[in-house]
């Protein structure tokens, strides 16, 4: 896993990622245009015409640029090869999100709200969603074979960790309460206790 | 609870909520202006602006309206004094959410992204989740005192399952998937059985 993360980007393509990602912080996504991400960008507004010809394109670049952040995260902080342990690193490190700015927050919480009115970002979002599905249904996997879990369907398992991921990151985001993620991670460690382990 | 459901608004007021729902429906949020409700509304548009200054005083109002119609349903619903009942019929009405309409969810979702910049949103979500917390809290104190539940928090109870509550729809919006709430409505069912049914 992760072999080809990010292979494909260019210095630049990074370079304007990083624009995109500072102008969403900025402003949100609603006022988001191609010359904002160019004001937040060191080199020429050509180039990211160069490189990407509308918001949308772009924007979906830089989905696949978060993701590529997730994966390279997981893979420099998990180094278990204990299923319940590797399970243990996704869930936090996908609750943390992948920033800790709350602008960048609201800016994604408005984003993804505008999927079901973009064909190309509803595919970005659910390209990343079956990502992280697999990720965690294969580490479900794992432990099945292990025996550190019981037989459980490892696809739904990972939908149901994604619901309370998503559940609660959407609302701290909205009610800005960060007991939210906490509370949400000891019931997410609830329900691998009650519903995957195996014994318990 | 529900005594003053719906008293103060008065039958046009009614009819514009009506309207604003079918508006909502037709374009989503991003795009609705006054003039769209009053496109869907039978009478003057004189009388959208006689009963609401701008368009966020409009959607205020129509979010305190659907509040309304989730607490006719619940008491139309809820004829249980036993506190597990009465905590599984508040689940299924919450993740059936206010409509079916797939239209109207998508411009929800929409609307709630919008919260983190427009204070009156944001005051008027966060009314709204206070009360269903409230709710869920209050039945889960039942449950401790008579003994149905164990000693839990309620309120943060009443936070997890409206994390799992909201992930469910968000996901089941975003991604299409009817599964997600059903699994999650097994999820939320496990949740309460191993942390707060006493005796299990």
């Amino acid at each position: 896993m992760g072999d080809d993360t990010g292979s494909e980007r260019s210095e630049t393509q990074t370079a304007i990622m990083e624009a995109t990602y500072r102008a969403l912080c900025e402003q949100g996504y609603a006022d988001l245009t191609m010359q904002s991400i160019a004001d937040e960008f060191e080199k020429s507004k050509s180039l990211i015409h160069y490189h990407y010809d509308t918001k949308e394109e772009l924007l979906v670049a830089f989905l696949d640029y978060l993701l590529d952040g997730f994966l390279a995260k997981v893979e420099e902080t998990d180094d278990s090869d204990d299923p319940r342990e590797r399970l243990d690193t996704l869930v936090d490190i996908l609750l943390s999100g992948p920033e800790k700015s709350e602008d960048f927050q609201v800016a994604m919480l408005e984003l993804r709200s505008q999927a079901p009115y973009v064909e190309a970002y509803r595919e970005a979002f659910a390209a990343n969603d079956a990502h992280l599905v697999a990720l965690l249904a294969d580490t479900v996997r794992d432990g099945i074979e292990t025996g550190a879990f019981r037989d459980v369907d490892p696809e739904r398992v990972a939908d149901t960790i994604l619901v309370m991921v998503d559940g609660a990151r959407s609302r701290s985001v909205l009610f800005g309460d960060s007991d939210t993620v906490a509370h949400t991670r000891e019931a997410i460690d609830g329900y691998v206790r009650s519903h995957l382990v195996a014994g318990e």
